[in-house]
């Protein structure tokens, strides 16, 4: 070469490869593909993605961030979110120590993530059991260590009607929690739905305490003014006294408003009579776009809505989050009795379906499932925080 | 391919090759090889690895893990043992600062670790100098860094009688202690025994604290029921209430039992006349399996036998462990006068062999050497903890 | 291979490559080259360098640790210094938070080393706002985040003159501070002077706090007993009592002295009238050498001069440091106005210039510059640290 030339050495799109599959065969009558490569340079050096495209869906899964989904697309219309994290961070890059527990915020951008294993929810001192047995306060930071352990056993199958990813990751130590979750997401060619299977396993012999809240986060443009939350509920009240400004207007979103700050809204939903089957809706003004989620209270008794309308460079952003718990500190989670325990070798297998809609005929079926839902109890709005649900002292 | 198919994408065993030797020639007449491959996906990503194998003695040496033994096997019987923690853990994934000064134990599953090179042990607050010379306490981590700093040149030699692996591996810093560990693992063709000479230097000008401890622990099957320790020494005592619970039996195993909590003994070995050298020995029931160490109490003047008979799957284990003091904390362990101190520039070379036994014969011979150290002094056990050993206040 | 035989398997100079280009052509009558890889083993695994030669200048750029320069060599003399930290540290090594906020230092080895970007100084607690928007005290570490920030958009351009350097390292999170650097490092073939053009932005839609500090250091063989620091001032003044100790030769340096602790000296420095343009030069005791930096006060308003002629292995260096405030906690420097606030989207660019001169000549000639500037004003020398400049309560 003779100058003048530019040469792009490590680019946000910078990757090495290790897998493409792109068909179009008899069996299969549309394109759909995977693609699997490693990220280069940045924070998201190293990191693995498994792209999948059933035809429809689109699903950046990763595997290195525990098989969280970093972005989606159903159609042409984005799912995720835009955060002030451009990029998937590589693991290795976040002490979740910082910032006063804080510094999970610095790998966080998608569109699905997970927050556990053996805790979840908001920064805070709790007591476990030091490898002596004594009783030893520690700061537990946010939203637990899930997100940020890479998944071993990641394996492809494709069958004649639908595309699988499955991983598995270990949140173990010695004298201390040994969780290990089995994961399977699950899409068929040219549907907009997925159906995430987890198996969260105690490998140890000892009782080992268990949270799992699945933080997903939409953005615009399904997110935006005049965009609505609908799920049958009993009650719901606001976390704290910033989200009670907002109680009046709980299910309905405003545009992007710099300074905005936060509010949640901790709901006991009502589930169908035996399967306690519940269902979270969020749509657009117009009510031709949704995403919908479906799963079971008795996986997931505690849901919770995260509102963070701020301005568009600093997230605008909300969470619809089924758990086993509300994201309060663990100890106060426990108080509460909402903090789950596996026994020695003990497994628990849940399900969550996420279904996205795109026409207004969609939209107003899944309305009318939740409002026979809502039929089984009067909604309670509570325009202050719950004794019961926060910790109001 | 056409579906349905599957594909795996990273699994425990995957693997990026950069090494395969495996020789039988005339020179060394039985087979013997090495490998080198850098594992991928999950906590053990870019993790690498070097596979001896003498013809007798495996040994899974992690330069990744400054030079620690993942897992060994002599003939067919694995040494090592079965910890929550599955894989070999990158340092990038440790934050030894974890869980009160516990996050070393997300990466514990080695047979033979060091602990070192600056601090070991317990984690507490201990007293270090700022750039400004100024001192301020700070809180030290369990077992110190050395486990979690990989090495750099990593060498293997092969010579008509013996395979060698030598690493080195700096914990340095700029303003603080600058220790680098030479580290020479060496085992004859076709021997159960392999030798460990580390050489630690001070880079530095100024004086500077070092602690070394060799955890070396084994599982079943050498660990069973009726496993004993055996050592010459004049004094042990138990480290702290729990263990004195299990004094009278400090020397003999039982069976994995779920809940047990961990013992721990200290010892004051015998050693020969003028070179100081010792033994410690770890048989199983039958008497016919057994691991030996040997090394100097010039070199390592505190034994501790740590003994965790935990369920199967909490690590049933036990850890046979040489080192320049007792595992109290640092700040501890220096008002008795033993942490070491190298002057600038000042190397301490120390060597540690292990022989594992396969035949009653050996064990036995091996048995009636430490009777005859024995002889130097009468045992003497205490019922309770020793002031000069642990901190009983 | 038949024994004996050695074969390295990791070194210090292991490497995998990915560009190499090596030139001399018509255009450019000189050899000059560009040669980027990556390192492997040690604490350096993973580490990419792009090791730039325009004919005269050698820079070995680390994309990895925040674009910045790790060695330099101009003709036959290298720049730089001799760390105890002996390679360069993947950032995935370092937790800023060990050892009482001062884990930077286990990384810090470099010529040319940004300390930024939300902040840089001594550790000290400071307030930031969590996610609810409450005031939380959190630890600050030593001189903050970039240099442990991996660039991404690494891009090389070489014209018919010059060769270019650019970068993009992202120090973001949800919830706090989303500031991104875009560096360009531009040097002239078979010139000894290259300049550093920085863009730091707002990413996010709120203000945010921003502090920059060049750490520029140099050990022998430019630094020697006689070296001298030239620099047109105002003030200057010890930063604490111990400095104060040496301030009657501020600006003369010492040969290697073991166990001389730290010395640095905050300067009001004088410039052009209108750009005020500013230089700082560093001599040896000949005067026939010489590292010049060239910026302005607009820029970098304080300057800091940092003494640690200590012992060649413990790191004989001396800095010079142009930056935004003086390097005392950012507590301290928000109370005296010295840092700066980005509003939403903003951005600020800033230059610095370093002249390498290795003739009497040249040296002179910035000499006789430095002194047309001091006619500005008469330098006064405080014997004692002042309140407006360091925390002396």
């Amino acid at each position: 070469m003779t100058p003048p030339f530019k040469i792009p050495l490590l680019q946000p799109d910078s990757r090495q490869g290790f897998l493409h599959l792109s068909l179009q065969d008899e069996d299969t009558p549309f394109s759909w593909s995977v693609q699997s490569y490693t990220l280069r340079g940045g924070l998201q050096d190293g990191v693995d993605v498994v792209e999948i495209y059933n035809g429809k869906l689109r699903l950046a899964v990763l595997p290195t961030r525990g098989m969280g989904i970093w972005k989606a697309q159903c159609g042409k219309r984005p799912l995720g979110w835009e955060s002030p994290v451009k990029q998937p961070v590589h693991p290795a890059f976040i002490n979740s120590q910082e910032r006063g527990g804080l510094g999970w915020l610095k790998g966080f951008n998608e569109w699905f993530v997970r927050c556990g294993l053996n805790s979840m929810g908001a920064p805070g001192m709790d007591t476990v059991l030091d490898y002596s047995g004594n009783a030893v306060d520690v700061p537990l930071t946010l939203h637990g260590n899930i997100a940020n352990i890479p998944a071993h056993a990641v394996e492809l199958e494709v069958t004649e009607t639908a595309i699988l990813l499955r991983g598995e990751i270990d949140e173990t130590m010695m004298f201390g929690p040994a969780l290990r979750l089995k994961t399977e997401i699950r899409t068929d060619f040219a549907s907009g739905s997925m159906t995430v299977t987890d198996t969260v396993t105690n490998l140890g012999n000892n009782p080992v305490e268990h949270q799992m809240l699945y933080h997903i986060n939409y953005g615009a443009p399904l997110l935006e003014k005049g965009a609505r939350l609908l799920a049958p509920f009993k009650q719901v009240a606001p976390r704290d006294a910033r989200s009670a400004e907002g109680v009046g207007d709980f299910d309905h979103y405003g545009p992007p408003q710099v300074g905005f700050v936060e509010q949640a809204y901790y709901f006991e939903l009502l589930g169908q009579r035996g399967s306690r089957e519940t269902m979270a809706l969020l749509r657009n003004a117009a009510g031709d776009q949704a995403s919908l989620l479906r799963f079971s209270l008795n996986d997931f008794p505690c849901f919770t809505l995260w509102k963070n309308t701020a301005g568009s460079a600093d997230g605008y952003v909300t969470g619809l989050e089924p758990a086993t718990s509300y994201p309060n500190t663990r100890r106060f989670e426990r108080e509460k009795g909402r903090v789950l325990v596996l026994g020695g070798g003990e497994s628990r297998t849940t399900e969550i379906r996420i279904e996205n809609l795109d026409t207004k005929t969609a939209v107003r079926s899944a309305e009318s499932e939740i409002k026979k839902l809502q039929k089984r109890a009067k909604p309670k709005v509570s325009a202050n925080p719950l004794a019961a649900y926060s910790n109001v002292s």
